[in-house]
């Protein structure tokens, strides 16, 4: 587990904005779990983060000066940008958002990454039917409440899961779950999942793994599905977590796992954006943020993720 | 670990034959590792074996009398039945095969079960293109040696695990595979691995599961795919089985795993024998069977699965 010690703030100084750059302002960081891999010398999706380099990650921010043509100031835009309080970018690496349909801070949710993992996961590996049950685990988490409500809206059971009392009333009061669980204090989560899904899982929209897993797949259906979205309660280990084998479960219930990145589903993102937009618009689809103040908040904002400290997407204003 | 005393033998005295019925000889009995499982009381794809009731899988047969207008004496048939030396079956369950075209064993290998979880496997889950990797557990199998010549065929690099230096040199001069590794005698199977698939596993057709499959998954490229098709090596463990958990390396390398049953892809059977029998005929599938010769031999050649005794498929005759 990583602490504040890990983490160190620099003065730079900014170079000259050249052709095809912008100076901008960071208005949003996005502070999210897999950036915990990025921590870790190893192979994946996304490149290690270097030692004495600023992490980065997703940013909207406020051009203050543009040497580009595609953007003029006070322009606001999203970009995977360190984490700098003002900067130079390339163009290329910029998009302009239109908050004019939406608050700036949606563009790293509900219509940015986490909204577009929750749609592509759920849709393309989970493919679910009416009437099928659903469960997902950090459920309260940013991807896990957009999973929840997709599911309701496509005529699912839905059950979540999640670690405090708050979270739980919060999945069945504002976000429309059937059944939520709450692992810290249930007795028997084995149980607690099977009593939640009298008909067994159809899909397990996985954002923990370990022992919460477990118990999801024990009670798993023949031909369901997993989508393999996050397994943050092993993220911080640092010897290979062992657990029960789950092959011969898979195998004999012909289940499928996947394990997925957003970014392969990248051709794809405009359908996805427009089928989001539509369900927030139609009140389908609520979103729920966390937003600390100040540029500085930025490690314990994300080292939080782990703590479970955070409701919905965690973002951290400058 | 089941042993020749868990098996009896008894004589029954055969009803009449009636309407829509036929009396049967049995010719060849399949021997299949799924068996073990329907020796325990769990759920799973098929029903348990009833302690005290013959066991049952695939038989060919001769019919000696039929009341049923669809078969005749001496008609060759093929059905799930009793492992008996003779017995009356209901028409329904019950197909003529064609012994002209190829010797009636073979439609327990290579144009029947066998070589359907073969082709389904790889073909629908593992999707293999040329110049890929397919690596293959249980290789000498019945159903690996059908794998690894498909893989060859659609233009594959194809590594083969199995644990003799004879089933090593079976899979390379008589099966085309490209590398075959003993496990039992390679110091290291996940430097072997790497190796023999120096540009990583793009797909894994995993028969044995435990340990094997731990070092294969650790070779596993991005995007690969694991057709579950047994698990072998953990069918008499009588406590879960424990492991290295994989979700996080099927997460960061969005890898697909599914476990599958062949009558999940029934409906494509037709297709499916079609395309093994062309291959066949083209000399590009070779097929290796292991005959006992007598009904009494069939608890010990299934138990010989176990203990790795076959190369092929196991059959006896009775």
């Amino acid at each position: 587990m990583p602490t504040p010690d890990n983490f160190q703030t620099e003065n730079y100084e900014l170079p000259e904005t050249e052709a095809g750059e912008v100076l901008l302002k960071a208005v949003y960081f996005s502070v999210d779990p897999y950036m915990r891999g990025r921590m870790n010398d190893a192979k994946s999706y996304v490149p290690p983060f270097e030692t004495g380099k600023p992490l980065a990650g997703s940013v909207v921010a406020k051009v203050l000066e543009s040497k580009s043509n595609n953007f003029k100031t006070d322009d606001m835009v999203i970009g995977m940008l360190p984490w700098r309080k003002e900067m130079i970018a390339a163009e290329k690496d910029l998009k302009v958002i239109d908050t004019t349909t939406a608050p700036a801070s949606y563009y790293l949710g509900i219509l940015g990454m986490t909204g577009l993992t929750a749609y592509f996961g759920l849709m393309q590996i989970g493919k679910p039917k009416a009437g099928e049950t659903v469960v997902v685990s950090g459920a309260a988490g940013a991807v896990g409440v957009v999973v929840g409500q997709i599911a309701k809206t496509l005529g699912c059971h839905v059950v979540g899961i999640a670690g405090t009392d708050e979270k739980i009333k919060l999945l069945k009061d504002q976000f429309n779950f059937d059944e939520a669980i709450n692992y810290k204090t249930t007795p028997d989560i084995n149980k607690a999942i099977a009593a939640a899904c009298p008909k067994g899982v159809d899909i397990y929209f996985d954002n923990v793994g370990g022992v919460i897993s477990d118990a999801v797949i024990s009670n798993i259906n023949f031909h369901a599905r997993i989508p393999l979205c996050g397994q943050i309660s092993l993220y911080n280990s640092t010897e290979i977590p062992m657990g029960p084998r789950i092959q011969p479960m898979l195998l004999t219930r012909s289940v499928l796992m996947q394990g997925f990145i957003v970014s392969n589903y990248k051709d794809q993102f405009p359908e996805g954006i427009r089928q989001l937009a539509q369900w927030v618009k139609e009140g389908k689809l609520k979103f729920s943020e966390t937003i600390e103040k100040g540029f500085e908040k930025l490690p314990s904002a994300l080292l939080g993720l782990f703590k479970g400290e955070n409701t919905g997407k965690m973002i951290v204003e400058a």
